[in-house]
């Protein structure tokens, strides 16, 4: 592989001029730029980051943890903040810890010894302590960590407020919230206390279903809702913490002769493609993922600069009114 | 942050015994081992990947392009293609290519200045002679690139004689191919060529229609399959190229009053998370997308290491039937 001195004996400068074209030091006439670069690629010559990035101290690599790469709110995430680091000049390692504890232990080790800029995390198992080693920007999306840099969430409570307040206006008597997991405490809480405030406010009958970490993991609800429609005959309005979720209403609604909007009204959460691919489409609750993304690179690159950055941002939330209400 | 002489001070150790613990190199007894890890983690110390992949010209890095994120195909690609490399202690980083070829141009020289074990491309845009400055190896998976390592595809050929075949088996008289897009020649064309031969030899009438490389991007097929089916009447079975095409369908068709699977037939292609998410569900050709992650993860790694490899792998399909059919 050619070096930068066969670039310097091409072009007959010295290795501190050809050194100071690719960094961008210094003045550099338009002519010698430009034989440099034409070098380089009649050579064959590429700079070797690895070697930069030791000298730098730092990589322009953001270590992404998220906990799915297939469930279609992470795979828009991801779509977006590749995106924006790209924009930036930043590369992204994508690890996918599957919510598994010693996984996203080993991805934090990984990240420190391959000297990441920074750290997106997207997935919430790892005790508080762990991240202590971590010596840049931790930034995480929808996820609480109390020595974090930065947290960036969209308004959740308001989103359980929309979609109460959206069923209960189109005339939904005896709602229903199939909520998160529970064994973790995360913003997306908050959907189930705006949704819950909402409906006493109102006088609306409701109840509130917590779904299971195994069903996250697998992304498999239709049993459980069947039961859930089979006990609850009443049931006229569900407000699913997800779309993927929702979908799976509309399939069992579908076997089971429950015809909707009419028989029941469903909304969703996230607003991602699936929302818009379902037959009825779905109304949902849209989190502005585009927004959020480019906020957590934006809060990585200050926070590695040196800079103080928000340790909390929310973004708001609106309600998409499709088929299902 | 602690330095290498640090945990050798700590340990009362050498710093040629400490590295040798970290490298596993010669005969280290169990409790200097255990010495060495537990000074490293008193010290949070961290052993710099960047400075060892210098000394080893190499990364365990691999490179993986795509031309979208968001689509559900290659979301799923990408979840398999990170959980195989993980598998082998490689680190995936993520590029969204856009299908526009000054994107794919620059990714490909981040993987050369990043000195990456690999590529893994599943984009299409880059001449054939912007890789020969490549010297690691180049997998493309559904794509064809004449100088590449190695392509992985499925038996595209078989999956559009499959799904001819069971449209007809099911009674359909007039069918629809709606096939992928066709500026570039891509393995997934041979779709086409099972799905009409299949038809001429059971003297079914058909039509072939190429769908554009704007939609493909946009992921966005309404307006166009509502002309279709307005100037095409007649129609009783589509062979859509993808299950996101086959869930634009259905909803076209509800929003036309034709029903499915009575009025209408419809088979998709991939088998990823949507075809069974829409409803009715749709009925499919299965790609062994798993599979063909873990064959172009191990196909890179045996020829990163020197090995002559398969230059071209074919992995079969099969049909899937639900509720569209």
């Amino acid at each position: 592989m050619a070096t930068l001195k066969d670039v310097a004996k091409e072009t007959g400068l010295t290795v501190s001029t050809v050194s100071r074209v690719l960094n961008n030091r210094g003045y550099i006439s338009e002519e010698t730029r430009k034989n440099v670069y034409a070098a380089m690629k009649k050579l064959n010559y590429h700079p070797n980051e690895v070697a930069r990035s030791l000298s730098k101290q730092t990589t322009n690599t953001i270590g992404v943890i998220v906990p799915h790469i297939r469930h279609p709110y992470f795979a828009e995430l991801i779509s977006n903040l590749e995106n924006e680091a790209y924009h930036h000049k930043y590369k992204i390692i994508l690890m996918n810890s599957q919510e598994k504890n010693e996984k996203e232990l080993e991805y934090l080790e990984m990240c420190t010894s391959n000297r990441v800029s920074g750290v997106i995390l997207c997935s919430g198992n790892v005790a508080v302590e762990e991240f202590s080693g971590l010596n840049v920007p931790l930034i995480t999306i929808e996820r609480y960590l109390e020595n974090g840099t930065a947290t960036v969430e969209c308004d959740n409570l308001q989103g359980g407020r929309l979609a109460a307040k959206h069923l209960i206006e189109q005339g939904c008597k005896n709602l229903i919230h199939l909520s998160g997991v529970h064994e973790t405490a995360m913003p997306a809480d908050s959907r189930a206390a705006g949704f819950r405030e909402t409906c006493i406010a109102k006088g609306i009958h409701y109840k509130e279903i917590a779904t299971s970490a195994f069903q996250y993991n697998t992304l498999e609800y239709h049993d459980f809702i069947e039961n859930l429609l089979l006990e609850n005959p009443k049931t006229d309005g569900i407000f699913a913490s997800s779309d993927l979720i929702a979908a799976q209403i509309i399939q069992v609604c579908y076997k089971m002769g429950i015809s909707i909007p009419d028989q029941l009204k469903i909304v969703g959460f996230d607003d991602v493609n699936i929302a818009s691919l379902t037959t009825p489409r779905i109304s949902t609750i849209h989190q502005p993922i585009k927004e959020m993304a480019k906020m957590s690179i934006e809060l990585l690159i200050h926070a590695s600069e040196g800079a103080l950055v928000a340790s909390r941002t929310t973004l708001p939330v609106t309600l998409v009114k499709r088929e299902t209400t």
